[in-house]
C-alpha cells in the first residue's frame, strides 16, 4: 500500500490546500518574492483562480463592490441566515504564502468536502482583497466593505506612484462610487468563522497543531523622548552625568518586567541613541512602545501606570520625559459560544484539551466583529514566523484545522 | 578707584589672556565658527600672531620641522636643561576657543610675567600645531614630531579633498622630508608642563578654579552585537522572546553600576536596534562601550570582568554575544614630584586643599611623556562643556592658572 493510499480524505484535501497556497503564491509582483497587493493584475489573477475553484466545489461566485471574492454553498431555503468564512487573499510585500490565504482556503476546502450535505443555513467563504494595506496604508479594506464601514475618504488615499484608490478601482472594473454599498447586516449572518495561521509562537511551544482565538488584543503605541546632558565621555564621572540612554536602559528593563508581571505584550522596536558617536555620552533617546491586551480595561491601566513609573525614572535621573500616544486600537473579544464550539471541535479531533490563546495581531474578524460574532482558529506556524518568505505550516496540521472546520461549519445546526 | 586700577598685575594679564584668546579665535576657516586646522593659512597666521607676541615677550622664536611654533626664554647658561611649557593651537570644526590656546597663551603670559627673572633654565613655550587631528585626522602630530614618535607614513595620509601631508607641508613651507627630525631628547628636558581647560564638570562641581591632573586616562573601544529572535510585537508572549534591546538594557544598566562601583567611566555612546519597527521585536542591537581609567591594570581588569558580565547576561536570556576591541589608548600617569609641586603653588593661590583628578581626555602631554616628565593643570571650564561655541572659562579662574603658573616656572630653581 502507497503512502497516497493510506491517507484519509482530509488527509488528501489538507495536501491539496497545501498545492493551492503554492499556486496562488505564484500571482505575485514580482516572481522572485510573493506581493500581492489591491487592486492590482495579480489581484484580480489570484480572484479569478479563487472563483475558478468555487465554481468546482459547486458554490455560487460574485465579485463585490470593493473587490473581494465570494462563494456561496447555497441553502434549500433561500430566507435563511448566513455562515460566512473568510481571511485574506492579500499580502504584505516579500510575504508568505499561508497568512491569510491559508484561512480562504480551507474555507473553500470544508464547503467542497461537505459537498451535498444540506445545512439549513447558507455558508459564504470570503476571499478580502485587502487586509494588509500594502499598497494604500489603508489596512481592512475588504472586511470594511463587508462590515459597512468603508470610508469614501479612503478612494481619495493615493498609492506610491500617485494612482488614487478610485482611480485604481476603476481601472480594476469596480465603480469606486458605490464602494461599500452592498455590505451586510446582522440580522443575515449567523456568525462569521476565520482560520488564521497564529503568526506567534504559542502553539509551537505547547506542541499543538491548532488553538482557539479568545480575541483580538487592543493596542496603543507611544513614541518617547528622554533628554539629559550629552558630554565626553571620558571627562564626565559616572556619577555627575545625566545620560539619556542609561536612563532609557533602566525604562526598558521596567517596562520588560511589568509586562511579565501582568501577562500583557509589551515591546521597544525602535530607539535613537543622540548624538550617538562611540565618545559622548548620549544626550537625548527616542523609543518607541508598543503594547497590547485584550482587556481593553487592562490596556489602559498598564499604559497608565507604565508611563508613571517611566517619567518616575526620568525624574529620579534628572532627565525630561515626554510621551506621545500614536495609535489605538480596540480590544475586540471572540464570542464565547462560538470559542466553545471550536473547543469542542479542536478536542474530538486532536484528543488534547483545547488551547485557548489570545491574537497580538489584528484580523478580519475584528471588522467583522462590528456585524457579526466571530469565532476564530489558529493554525501552528513553524517558529512564529510570519510576514517573510520562511512563513510555513505543515500539512498535518492543516488537516487538523480542516477536520475542525468542517465539523464547526456543520455544528449550527439545530 | 576704577576697577581696572584694582586689579592686581596678574587679574591684568589674565584680561589680556582672554583678549588674545579672542584674538587668536579669529584666524579661522570660517568667520562663523572656528575652525582651524593643521598646515592651513590660519595656522600660519595665527603661528605668526604667536611669534609676534613671543618677540614681544623677548623670547627667542622659531617655527620646527612639523609647524609648531617655539618661543625661548633664553638661560645666562647655554648648557642647562629646558623646561617646556606647552599646549595646542589648532582646533576642532566649530570650536570653541580656549581648549589647547588657553595653555599656550598662559605659558606666553607666564614667560612675559617672569621678565629679566633670571633663571638656571631654558624655558620654552610650544604651540603645537596639531594635536585635535581635524585635517588628516591622524592625532597629536605637533607633539609626536617633538617626542621623536613621528610616523613617515602620515605624509600620504590624506585630506578630504585628496591632499596629502607631505603636499600640505611643502605648501606650507615645510621640508615633509626632514619632519620630525629635530626632536628634542630627554635628557635635556627638565619637564614638561601643561595647562589646559578641564573639559569636564569636576572643578566646577567642587567650586574650585584650578586642579591637579593625576594622568591622562588609558581607554579601550568595543563595538557589540547582540542578536536573539525577530518577531512580532503583538503574537510573541514576553515569557518566549529572545528580545536583543531587552537584553542590551540590562547590560547598558549593568555597565553603569559597575562603573559606579568601580569609578572608572563607561560609556554607551552608539546603539543601533534592528529591524528598528515599532511592532517588530528586535532581533539584533549593535552598540559600542567606551570605559576609561587612570589605572592600566585596573582597565584591563574591569574590560575582562564586564565583557564577562554581559556575555552572562546574553546567555541566561538565550542571546548571542560578540564583542570587539577598536580601539585602546594606554594609561600615562603625571609624575608625581610635579603633581606635588602644582598642589602646593595651588594651595598657595586658592587657600584650598588642592583637588586631583584624572584627564579622561587625551592631550600633548600623554606623547610629551615619551621624552619628559610631564605636569598638567586644569582650568574650570563652564558646565564641563568643551568642543563646542559655548567653552568658556572665567578671567578670575585665568588669573589664579596664572598666578601658579607663574610660580610653577621658577620651582625647579635649586
Amino acid at each position: 500500500m502507497s503512502h497516497k493510499d493510506s491517507m484519509t480524505e482530509t488527509e488528501s484535501r489538507a495536501a491539496k490546500v497545501m498545492q493551492r497556497a503554492d499556486r496562488m503564491a505564484s500571482f505575485s509582483e514580482t516572481p522572485e518574492h510573493l506581493t500581492r497587493a489591491y487592486l492590482t493584475p495579480e489581484h484580480k489573477l489570484a480572484h479569478a483562480q479563487l472563483a475558478s475553484w468555487m465554481l468546482e466545489a459547486g458554490l455560487e461566485t460574485w465579485q463585490d463592490s470593493v473587490g473581494n471574492q465570494w462563494g456561496r454553498k447555497v441553502s434549500a431555503n433561500p430566507t435563511m441566515p448566513t455562515l460566512i468564512l473568510g481571511s485574506h487573499s492579500d499580502t504584505v510585500a516579500n510575504a508568505g504564502r499561508y497568512d491569510g490565504n491559508l484561512g480562504v482556503l480551507l474555507a473553500l476546502e470544508a464547503l467542497e468536502a461537505l459537498g451535498d450535505v444540506e445545512l439549513p443555513y447558507h455558508v459564504d467563504v470570503v476571499a478580502f482583497a485587502d487586509e494588509e494595506g500594502t499598497r494604500f496604508n489603508t489596512t481592512l479594506i475588504g472586511s470594511s466593505g463587508v462590515a459597512g464601514c468603508f470610508q469614501p475618504s479612503w478612494l481619495e488615499v493615493e498609492d506610491a506612484n500617485g494612482v488614487s484608490m478610485a482611480s485604481a478601482m476603476d481601472s480594476f472594473g469596480l465603480e469606486p462610487q458605490v464602494a461599500g454599498s452592498d455590505s451586510r447586516v446582522d440580522e443575515e449572518i449567523l456568525a462569521y468563522l476565520e482560520v488564521h495561521i497564529e503568526q506567534g509562537p504559542v502553539l509551537e511551544a505547547q506542541n499543538l497543531p491548532v488553538g482557539v482565538v479568545t480575541g483580538i488584543a487592543g493596542a496603543k503605541r507611544y513614541e518617547m523622548t528622554v533628554k539629559g546632558m550629552a558630554g565626553h565621555a571620558g571627562t564626565v564621572p559616572i556619577g555627575l552625568r545625566q545620560d539619556a540612554f542609561c536612563g532609557v536602559a533602566q525604562m526598558v528593563t521596567e517596562i520588560e518586567n511589568y509586562a511579565l508581571e501582568h501577562d500583557i505584550v509589551a515591546t521597544v522596536g525602535k530607539c535613537e541613541v543622540l548624538p550617538g558617536a562611540v565618545n559622548v555620552i548620549p544626550g537625548e533617546v527616542r523609543f518607541t512602545l508598543d503594547i497590547r491586551s485584550l482587556s481593553q480595561h487592562q490596556l489602559e491601566t498598564c499604559c497608565e501606570t507604565l508611563l508613571e513609573k517611566l517619567a518616575a525614572i526620568a525624574k529620579l535621573r534628572s532627565l525630561s520625559f515626554e510621551s506621545r500616544n500614536i495609535y489605538q486600537a480596540q480590544a475586540v473579544l471572540c464570542d464565547e459560544v462560538l470559542q466553545h464550539k471550536w473547543a469542542n471541535v479542536v478536542e474530538k479531533h486532536t484528543q488534547q484539551t483545547a488551547c485557548f490563546l489570545p491574537s497580538g495581531a489584528g484580523h478580519d474578524a475584528m471588522v467583522m466583529a462590528q456585524v457579526a460574532n466571530i469565532g476564530m482558529l489558529f493554525v501552528r506556524c513553524d517558529k512564529g514566523i510570519s510576514h517573510h518568505p520562511a512563513e510555513s505550516v505543515t500539512t498535518e496540521d492543516v488537516s487538523v484545522a480542516l477536520d475542525c472546520f468542517i465539523d464547526m461549519v456543520q455544528s449550527f445546526a439545530p
